[in-house]
């Protein structure tokens, strides 16, 4: 076999990569989806939320006649483990401009029984639909150039590397919300950095629900170590992305009471603002 | 019957208020609760979003062990009526910090079938239960005294006065968000007031709800005018309120595609951060 007809070393594209790989599910019956959870999208074992919440989003965009997720809302109720899980949807409301669905993400116990992980709430739309009207005041963060940015890959492991979704993700952190990982916390509450999928797929609204939650917390750049999980995280999605890394700002404000909000805003190489998040999540004080 | 007897002439309390009564859910069935809405929370005819959820999560609020919503999104479907209503509740997970749980406003149509008016999913706890720390960056919104700021029932009407909700409210705002009211917008998508309930009621957990859903929409200051309707609004009470008026600033930053975010930070007289909002709505351009 001569080597032009071996496969384009080029980068994965959309629908071709193995993010669309692994979040691919399968109808099993009107509204009900198998899906084997990849292992590839684990930190320290534990199934990542983007990751999930992307799986959730297509598995609703299936069932609702529109199809991009507009606002998603998810509570994360237990652990997902690597391995089979069930998506089960329902359409509560199909409008002309909106539709809104329900899905539950389930897995099974020891004794076979269902466990629900994951519950989420969502209004899709078709962003292609939307006017270009583009009002806001929101800035682009100011984040140096993608080269002059670290991640795992980077110098003697100043980013943990240790999960394996490092292996899948392009995250380079801006050196201002870096010190965390060398000893020195800024005290202030922010996570910048370049992101995309390490295999050059470009972005699309599905992959921007994996975007708002896959920076290290904040937490540590306020001098906390230690489990972070998420309660809850709403996903607004503004725009369809352009082609290219993409840059995403977590800031949080309130730290109190056990408990943090991380608020996530997503801009594309052609500087639009086309996803905003927030997560209310747990923080154990170290 | 002597005048001694008569009811006492202070303010309002927790419990014993209007928002109390027009809040109040009778259950019908376990997690099955009948309301009659009041036309007493409208803003020109329509039942204020806010109102609703503060009447779902009542309902949650009986239906679940933990008593205060952390985290609840409401999907605004139909446009409620007032009148009667039922709430269907479901405990979807019960833990030993968390519950979380799901609800449904229901109404009915000429012919009597049922017909959803909003869906909602939310996370539960007990605020009276968490640590008092607190590490928050966030500082309270810069409003001039309450007497120097501005409500319908003050000068020539500058703000709309033929809304139901507006002798139920004590809302003065900030004079540098009035612009739109004089017909000179400012152009920024702020919008910052004192905020209470006209009977001297103090906040709950449960007014915070209404609280965040309660000022003018940002878009009048960005000088568009008609109605913005709420596609999902979701609130993090974040710590029991204190005594006294509570301070709301919201905050647009991006417009665009014909939908905007409004980000709600509600402030109590000890300067804590008792709630943060995030609403995704719709606007028509004019």
């Amino acid at each position: 076999m001569s080597e032009a007809a071996s496969a384009p070393a080029g980068p994965a594209t959309v629908g071709d990569s193995e993010f669309d790989r692994d979040t691919a599910v399968t109808r099993r019956a009107p509204g009900v989806y198998d899906i084997d959870l990849s292992a590839g999208w684990t930190v320290l074992g534990a199934v990542n939320g983007g990751y999930l919440l992307a799986v959730l989003g297509r598995a609703l965009a299936d069932a609702l006649p529109h199809p991009d997720p507009f606002s998603i809302t998810a509570h994360y109720l237990t652990a997902s483990r690597p391995g089979p899980a069930v998506v089960r949807t329902e359409a509560v409301r199909t409008g002309r401009t909106l539709s809104t669905g329900q899905a539950s993400l389930l897995q099974y116990d020891d004794e076979g029984n269902e466990v629900e992980r994951i519950r989420v709430l969502a209004s899709y739309g078709d962003l292609d639909a939307l006017p270009d009207d583009v009002r806001t005041t929101a800035k682009p963060p100011a984040l140096p150039p993608l080269e002059r940015c670290f991640g795992p890959q980077d110098g003697p492991s100043p980013v943990d590397g240790g999960s394996a979704i490092a292996d899948r993700l392009m995250i380079k952190l801006d050196p201002d919300t870096l010190g965390w990982a060398l000893g020195q916390p800024s005290g202030k509450g922010e996570m910048r950095a370049w992101f995309g999928l390490a295999d050059g797929r470009d972005a699309d609204p599905l992959s921007l629900l994996l975007a708002v939650d896959a920076l290290p917390p904040t937490a540590f750049e306020m001098g906390l170590s230690g489990w972070v999980p998420t309660v809850e995280l709403t996903v607004h999605v503004r725009c369809r992305p352009a082609p290219g890394p993409l840059r995403v700002a977590v800031t949080t404000r309130n730290l109190a009471g056990g408990f943090l909000e991380e608020d996530a805003e997503v801009w594309d190489s052609a500087d639009r603002l086309v996803a905003q998040s927030r997560q209310l999540a747990r923080v154990r004080l170290s």
